[in-house]
């Protein structure tokens, strides 16, 4: 069990955009400065701001910018956005094959577990994840 | 983000064995009570028998049973073994190769989901899943 590369990388671009709130950045800034595909990031851009967490700037002076302020996104938010799936086992989608499913008490378990993630992940905001403000700019 | 199809099929074997705990069941007879495939059900009985949940018993009488009682197995650790990763984002991995990580909060925040998630599956045995013995029994 892991998360996507493309949700790593949209939490990725949410802390680069609240590092510097004033600021617009470019795609090439955000690949450039974490020294990853900017051809995956525009997707992950484009992902984000049909979603309204990032706002796109056309023109002279513009680029990338948070749509919110990041105390109100949570990382729970970014998470269920940008997963392509969050169908622990066949028995959550609607293909489901599993021949005990009317018995079985395991989906009710592992959605019991699924909730408990997110409780955690709720529980934080995109400001939550640029608290080292100073140190992080120095690391980008 | 979901668990593997060996995760899955490891916890029906479990829940298989725990309907029946004097009976010895053979993966033909799991496999085809479940119509699954009987090839990859063997992979998932071995590593079932190697970490010690499952008894293979060779020859005439011989088939698989719990090595353990039901209820001192906990879903977690059937999740735990069976698991080829859990390792969320990149920053989990020897491989890391994400910059920010030395100033970066988010690895803290997955953990603690992750931890929540089987803070959970750790609450519910193998009993916990037959619960429904008679039912689950006809839908076998």
């Amino acid at each position: 069990m892991r998360f996507t590369a493309f949700t790593d990388y949209a939490l990725r671009v949410m802390i680069y955009l609240a590092l510097d709130p004033g600021d617009r950045a470019t795609i090439k800034d955000i690949a450039d400065d974490y020294g990853i595909s900017k051809n995956h990031l525009m997707k992950v851009v484009n992902v984000l701001a049909k979603g309204g967490y990032v706002s796109a700037n056309r023109g002279p002076g513009g680029g990338l910018e948070l749509a919110r302020p990041a105390d109100e996104i949570t990382v729970g938010e970014i998470v269920r956005l940008t997963e392509d799936t969050l169908q622990l086992v066949e028995c959550f989608g609607a293909d489901n094959q599993c021949s005990i499913t009317p018995a079985c008490t395991l989906k009710g378990i592992f959605n019991e577990s699924l909730q408990a993630m997110f409780g955690v992940l709720d529980a934080y905001s995109v400001q939550d994840l640029v608290k080292r403000r100073t140190e992080l700019k120095k690391l980008l």
